[in-house]
């Protein structure tokens, strides 16, 4: 463990382009949030919803919009926009292991699979025939690299990552535990009474600067690839399926779930547990809430919703019932309005 | 890696039991989409969806219905089931690691467990006591078969599969990675103001033929067993709870759930993220759309549906907050109807 | 493989403090259901649903309230609670796999990593810098014990789970396979045109006696720790977003996701597959149906739900249909009171 790193008001102010208001001489040893942090820590205020807190706050420091600086009655760093500002400064704090170039002794590498020199191999590792790592890449243990596929320079698998097999990481990846990129996508066949299985030949190309979250599983095309494009980011539990197309900068919360073949657009939002049928096309920009279902293609930035509101048991119970026969109750109305215009 | 193999349409037509329309001499060397199929490769049309490519399509050769036949410019093969016929051509193209027979000198393998002389055991796996595993099965790395645990003749666990206990495969089954088999089932007796566990006893019964997805978990049963019947076909991410029992040739689509003593028939189609309560029963041959919660028992045959559509949230909104007071409306249209009936 | 135990009933009454009535030399050697329990085990009647195999059961003896004492023509203890009851008995009969304390040869264990003497690490685990493995503490094999993590006495990690760092786990704290607990939580910010990573500098803090799901999912704070207290219960396949607080006795049903912040009170039930969206707070002794998601906080004790009941597919269309002109046929019945007003 190295010395915790601290940094000046002023040299942050100039390293991320803030305005500084206040002591510029005054040191930052850490980052917490308003709630938390210490004389020694800097918080921010991004989130409207704490902005009563600016004024209990034991912060050193606070980064924060021009229009908040006023209530601040401490040391502040002004940002267009705090939340960036403070992601910025936090990675400054960030304690990431650092990794030893070179192959584990206990990790078992192909006689014909390449690695780079300044790669670095965990333990109990599995590199299998013509996969290549290179330069920088940081495997951490068990991960498991298949056959013919490539993790990209610089980039990260925690610890046990499974990369099936044909599946090509960008630069800059960066992967967590029990992810598992390349298994078989879900083909099957009925044949008069026994399914039978459609083999699964094609591979995965996920861009350069993707996040891919724990457990969550992205399988490889039936005939082509299964491609996410640059920045793509998937939070825990997601699961993508065969020959899905998911365009750059497009982000999906936990346990989402995109079904074969779906395209989604650039720069979507795809809420935690929500939902994408098979063969369907979303356009750029478009933002499915928590828990949705999208059943038919988007044509239309914008944001959509699915689902029911919460209630209490009981009420929920007599209005579920009710709509069992919604459409009973919508055609007495129609009959109503007939009956009420004679 | 071997040389592609590579075949002529006469051949893949008597072999497969096909009507060869067109050059028998034809040779095909893979297989693909008829949006990207090359002219050395076959593709295939059987959703209607795609008929408009046939015209622009550069397959060589395409595997299609005797009605479609017409449409088609080229050589074709003519099936009464073209993605049956499809599924069995593309896996002579399938590129299927080859296991070498053996076990790996980095797996630990416990005195008391067999492992037949044709098996094969990948790096780091581990084979704990009493557990046995059948000719031609073959086990990729990081593999863990727990106590007594058996691997049927010719299944095939991809890499880094968990059979936790008491877990019995049968023959040709495929497990894909972060797949956990024979975890404790969720079984928990309330004790005044503490949970206390109640001991989970029972195995897993898998049979033949059953494929089981990419972090897919099988509980063990609590008493007595969890069972799926043959040709069982999981995707990735579904959860079996404890003493659940699936019916043979039964299909789950990714992220489906199925709860605690649940019954399920054979021939049935449970659709993505759908969920299945506890200690109820389905009969054979029903459907569950994607993401529909079943909460009772479903003693005829079809398909079954739950949840609201996708709309501009906006909408959504409107129609949400209606729906929590569904039953007060619908009493206020009785009320109408009394009314007008005076 | 030892001698399965056995006791009489007399035995167990006095262990237990249960009533006995029938005959106290009655040898049991074992546990069952009604339906399946042989003349040598015990079965137990808890649910009313079953109570109708009272008078078909072949179990030695049953553990039952006082109330069906007089349906049972045999042997029978009676308790307050025959669940808990049954739960202590049938752990008698348990066969926990008996670890071997110390370090299994393969396992890689960092130089500055405190191993209790008593712990048992199985084979191929890792164990990073700084990691602390508690006295009694359990790993069977491939489990990763990240930088700075602590597995608390007793605790056991039944195979393959993954502390990613700075996760502190109480005593008896069981983790089934495939479980990750302290990934980076999914903290994105949107600079411009993409995505740039928000440092996850906190950690992990789960109680005593807590019980972790297969492939469950714990990210590790942004600021802070998330936080489970003492006996909290997850099943398999849950998502804990990074800074959830689960407050003490609270139990999760498989596929349940919480998102980031969200406050879980003390005694709740989160059914099977309900969701809880981000910064919210939730009071004790609440209880969420299966599938529900909890969009706002809630502030009484009681039942929630949401969602809409399963029915045929074709009536399902129809009503769906009309629930996205809900909010117009709601306008149209108050036009029609207005109307019938006049």
């Amino acid at each position: 463990m190295t010395a915790s790193p601290s940094h000046t008001l002023a040299n942050l102010a100039a390293r991320f382009d803030l305005q500084l208001r206040g002591d510029g001489t005054r040191v930052i040893a850490g980052v917490g949030t308003l709630q938390d942090a210490t004389p020694e820590q800097l918080g921010f205020l991004a989130n409207p919803h704490y902005r009563a807190q600016l004024t209990s706050t034991r912060a050193g420091a606070v980064v924060l919009r021009a229009a908040d600086a006023e209530t601040c009655r401490g040391d502040c760093l002004i940002a267009a926009d705090p939340y960036v500002a403070f992601a910025k400064i936090a990675a400054l704090f960030e304690r990431t292991p650092v990794a030893m170039p070179g192959i584990h002794p206990s990790a078992v590498v192909a006689a014909d699979a390449t690695i780079a020199a300044g790669a670095s191999i965990g333990p109990h590792c599995v590199i299998e025939a013509g996969a290549r790592v290179d330069a920088g890449a940081v495997l951490g243990p068990h991960c498991i690299v298949g056959e013919r596929c490539v993790v990209g320079a610089q980039s990260r698998l925690v610890a046990r990552v499974t990369l099936v097999r044909d599946v090509l990481l960008g630069k800059r990846v960066l992967v967590h535990p029990g992810a598992v990129i390349g298994a078989d996508g879900f083909g099957l066949a009925f044949d008069q009474d026994h399914w039978i299985k459609v083999p699964q030949l094609g591979g995965v190309r996920i861009g350069d600067d993707c996040e891919i979250g724990a457990n969550t599983t992205i399988d490889r095309g039936a005939l082509g690839d299964t491609v996410l494009e640059d920045d793509v980011r998937l939070d825990n539990q997601i699961q993508i399926a065969h020959n899905v197309h998911v365009g750059a900068h497009t982000a999906m919360a936990g346990c989402a779930a995109v079904a074969g073949s779906a395209r989604i657009g650039r720069y979507c939002l795809i809420g935690g547990g929500a939902g994408i049928v098979g063969h369907i096309s979303i356009t750029d920009k478009v933002t499915i809430t928590a828990r949705s279902l999208v059943t038919h293609s988007i044509e239309q930035a914008g944001e959509y919703s699915s689902g029911t509101p919460i209630q209490d048991n009981r009420a929920w119970r007599r209005n579920a019932a009710r709509f069992k026969h919604l459409d009973e109750l919508a055609r007495r109305v129609q009959q109503l309005e007939k009956e009420a215009k004679q």
